[in-house]
């Protein structure tokens, strides 16, 4: 099982929780090491969120619980990064 | 309880006190290292302004309170960062 | 035989499996150090999604294999990056 | 008190004192460490330029009456930033 | 003579052989130490790529014969850099 | 007195002496450690231009006096930067 | 004298030499420690050309002698950088 580094999720949530105990709750969850929470857009029953997560080995099940728990729907995942480490970040291995 | 690294709120305050000492306030706040105070519009009654705040822990509830005491309104929590570093700023750990 | 060290290629894929579970799969082939795949748009039937691998040596045959065995097709091969390190990461060698 | 590290003024001044006096006169004000002043727009009678002040501790009393007494206006107060850093600069601590 | 470090050709190829066989063959050829290969259009009959080569001395009649060998047509050299090091990569030599 | 450490002029010179003699002409005026001319505009008569000078001392009237000589014509000072470093190209002192 | 640290210049050049020899050259001469010629625009007759030449002390005489020979007319000096270093290319000194 290759290991998840980094997720970004595309949810619809309800105003409670608000976002800072939303990504509070989040964060506690198995294998992130962080995670940024971002306003796209809101109106008056839900705000639109994107949600990246960083961590060595992030447990998605886990994560995907959690916000499901805060009344959250994941309405798309845009970027998964799996591996040795986020492709994009840093250049690859390189002859020496 | 994760900690909150990074805060940025849409705040509407009135011209007074000024923005030095709104900025100057909120940074005397628990766990705050720092904060920036943009001027994103005015008029002849308010400031529209992003403040954006860093720490090791910020206390959100402190925060919040500051910002009402000083007679500014909290219009959106546009970004929440938890976690043991802000994601985004760095890349995350990866295989030695 | 030059390596293969950056592939990004333009892919449809059936909804199931779910992306991370794609990745985690494409994450799993001989010579992928870190992939990346992100939503660049979906409809009811099909995911478009672009995928973004790095390795020292990317086996392209099995890469192409399990994407298919994922009931993926690759669309467009987008970029290759073969030699010594990817061009356009880093400077090339310099006189000292 | 938090300590002011940068401001960003927007500030309508005369054509006298030419912009290199008026940026050096600013400088020499308590605990700036540098100024820059970036004309923006000027017609025959004033120039509205942006001054931006970087110091470990600005007095910025002292920078309002400095510019004051160099006939200019400060039309609004753009960004503060308080605290030990200026927010946006260098990531905010983490966990060792 | 002096040393061509990077160069970047305009080139039509037919789609046989795939991007990744073509640029494999090209990153085999004298003094490339990397290359890249990005698709910028393509019809039913030919691939328009950008080709992006480094190296410490590119042996630029091997190139073009290489490309030439696999069906290719150099539509136009878009840049050359030669001398000590790619200028535009890193500041030039300064006194001391 | 501050130190001006970069002022960016607009300047409208005659086509003689050319761009590289000018430029020349003014890197040897006192305090400036580099200059670079770049092209903005040209017509039959005159070149507009745009002067960027770095030193740890500028000597302003010097460089007026010396484009002056060189049969040009400073149409406005576009930014000047005072103090002891240049705001906007490191980050300022912050609490150790 | 000032040292003329980079030079760039609009040139229209034949289609003979190719840009690789015409770079080739230009890179021999003195002072050039690096070249790059990028392709703005061609027509049947012409190549429109960026030349950006960087070195210790361009002799800018042997660059412009050089490129006429080679069948080249400078259309125009887009920018030059006179002094220590490059203006732009990295920060001017501080006080310690």
């Amino acid at each position: 099982m290759a290991t998840v580094r980094r997720l970004v999720l595309d949810v619809l949530k309800p105003h409670d929780p608000p976002l800072v105990d939303f990504a509070d709750r989040v964060a506690e969850t198995d294998g992130v090491e962080g995670v940024t929470v971002s306003l796209i857009e809101h109106d008056r029953e839900v705000q639109n969120v994107e949600v990246t997560l960083d961590g060595a080995a992030l447990d998605v099940a886990s994560i995907e619980e959690t916000i499901e728990q805060l009344g959250g729907t994941i309405h798309s995942v845009d970027l998964v990064a799996c591996g040795e480490y986020v492709v994009g970040d840093r250049p690859p291995s390189r002859d020496r």
